[in-house]
């Protein structure tokens, strides 16, 4: 039987599954440390690869923050990887040391995918889906009908510095009140420093639950800069589902909560903005089944010639739970 | 030689072109006057219609605003024509009369596809483009490699009811500060009712660029809500172009030029905008060459089997002119 790896690569982690002819998850593997530079990325990305026995593997999906250019195997700009605007070879390096094909991938568009492909396994398949990823960056990856929608420089989706608060803070970026400037994890650490000794957005959104008012203050403020965020995509892409990822959507359903009150109170104001988006159409990524590399390894099997998997035979002495560790 | 004819439907008047095979227009012709409800909407598109001698029309395609059912042929929401929740048969109705196959698509989307093809017939298709429509209403349409993006509920590019400004007027949705209360023809025409003898943007921008200060003021403000909705826009799709078309774009060079000053100034303050949205990236839809009914008359020949136009004998003593009137 074989398999194919998927891996998502973030500043402090790169997480490996492998992937079954049935869309199964034999085994996963995460390795946990800063990750600077193109060499570092590579080799997390081959130390969690490598956790895996390779013999069956047929193909490799990379996800990555950052400018991926799918063709020629490349990334630029994925500046929380100490990666700018010179072209890192990461599917050459990673290729080369494995002797395996690897394709890449934006992160938040593979992670997309994977969530895509998770729900047609349960049997629950959008036409559409848009995964917007709230973490030390924000963006969006969307899927229709099964497809990613990429545009014509692979920027689709990159939200992070649109401007939604002109008198707010200055952003990296050199403009004020960016998206990411105002509601990314690093934002809220600073909007709300009583959380800083675990996730900020959980410690926020409980205590705005809570009935904390200044707590309801803030994480009002930030809901709302999310959910005009979400309203731009819903009316830009009129997807199925919007689901939201990233180290933020650890909050879970307080935070939720947050989200979909705005949205509610948007759409009792108007019969046009209840049929754009509904409050449930928003939900959070699984946590028990992570979309970033499932993803990436259903972008790996798709690479292969025939969209699908060849067919090997097994060796009769070993497992399918052994071949993948 | 057949062709096939492209209809553009609006509030006050119906355009209809007659296209050859080789994509050059044959005809076309103008029908004006206010048009309200299903009954009127088809007696100006047959009227437009059966302006051409249509023996050999091969299919037609029609431009409406509003929710379009391309499958059931059915119009719903398209309320500057005076039909609302209850769905209207409109390819039906055309079709039945004119014992043509007709099509019928969002008069915005089908004239994202009409700019498109008269830039691949002029040697310079572009990978994506948006057509950015600012008239009565405001909406977006998306073409990506050559295809529409329509959405799963047909409503992508629905963004006429995002709010933009909180402050602002109540729109007539139910929302405040709604893209299309603050920016749409209507809108430049309250805030600048000076213009009100002709097209109150020509005079807006016309009045800004001359230096006026009350003109510079209220065209600044609306300049920057168009700003932030093509921002939005080029953060989602990553289009190759954006192209402004509607009533307001009638404004010209002054309005084009107040929108890309803009543009450069958010590029001049980080380098993450300016990759994402260069001033040249917006230009206006061409007047001599309307996309609407172009686009219109494209999803009719795609409508076809084996998506090309079938080759019928030209009869010997007439001419293609003659055949299209």
């Amino acid at each position: 039987m074989t398999f194919t790896v998927g891996v998502d690569i973030g500043g402090s982690s790169a997480t490996a599954v492998a992937i079954g002819e049935e869309g199964d998850v034999l085994d996963r593997y995460r390795v946990n440390g800063r990750i600077e530079g193109g060499r570092q990325v590579v080799a997390s990305a081959l130390a969690a690869i490598r956790s895996f026995h390779l013999e069956d593997c047929v193909a490799i999906g990379v996800g990555v923050p950052g400018l991926v250019d799918t063709t020629t195997g490349q990334v630029t700009m994925a500046v929380n990887l100490g990666i700018g605007a010179h072209p890192y070879p990461l599917a050459a390096e990673i290729g080369e040391a494995l002797d395996v094909p690897v394709i890449i991938e934006n992160d938040v568009r593979a992670a997309a995918l994977g969530a895509h492909e998770s729900m047609r396994l349960a049997g629950d398949a959008p036409d559409s889906l848009a995964m917007v990823s709230i973490g030390t960056g924000i963006s969006a990856g969307v899927v229709m009908r099964g497809e990613l929608l990429r545009g014509t420089h692979g920027m689709a989706g990159e939200i992070g510095h649109v401007v939604v608060d002109e008198t707010a803070a200055l952003c990296r970026c050199g403009q004020r009140g960016c998206l990411e400037a105002v509601a990314s994890g690093p934002a809220i650490a600073r909007a709300w420093p009583k959380g800083l000794d675990g996730n900020a957005a959980t410690a926020l959104f409980a205590a705005a639950a809570g009935g904390d008012p200044a707590a309801e203050k803030v994480a009002g403020r930030i809901s709302g800069y999310l959910t005009t965020a979400l309203t731009w995509l819903a009316a830009a892409y009129d997807t199925e589902r919007i689901i939201i990822g990233g180290g933020v959507s650890d909050a879970g359903d307080t935070f939720l909560s947050a989200i979909r009150d705005r949205i509610r109170r948007q759409a009792a104001l108007s019969d046009l903005a209840a049929r754009r988006l509904r409050p449930e159409q928003v939900t959070l990524a699984l946590r028990d089944d992570p979309p970033g590399p499932r993803g990436a390894a259903v972008l790996a099997a798709r690479s292969l010639p025939t969209h699908s998997l060849p067919t090997r035979r097994v060796p009769p002495a070993r497992t399918q739970a052994t071949n993948a560790k």
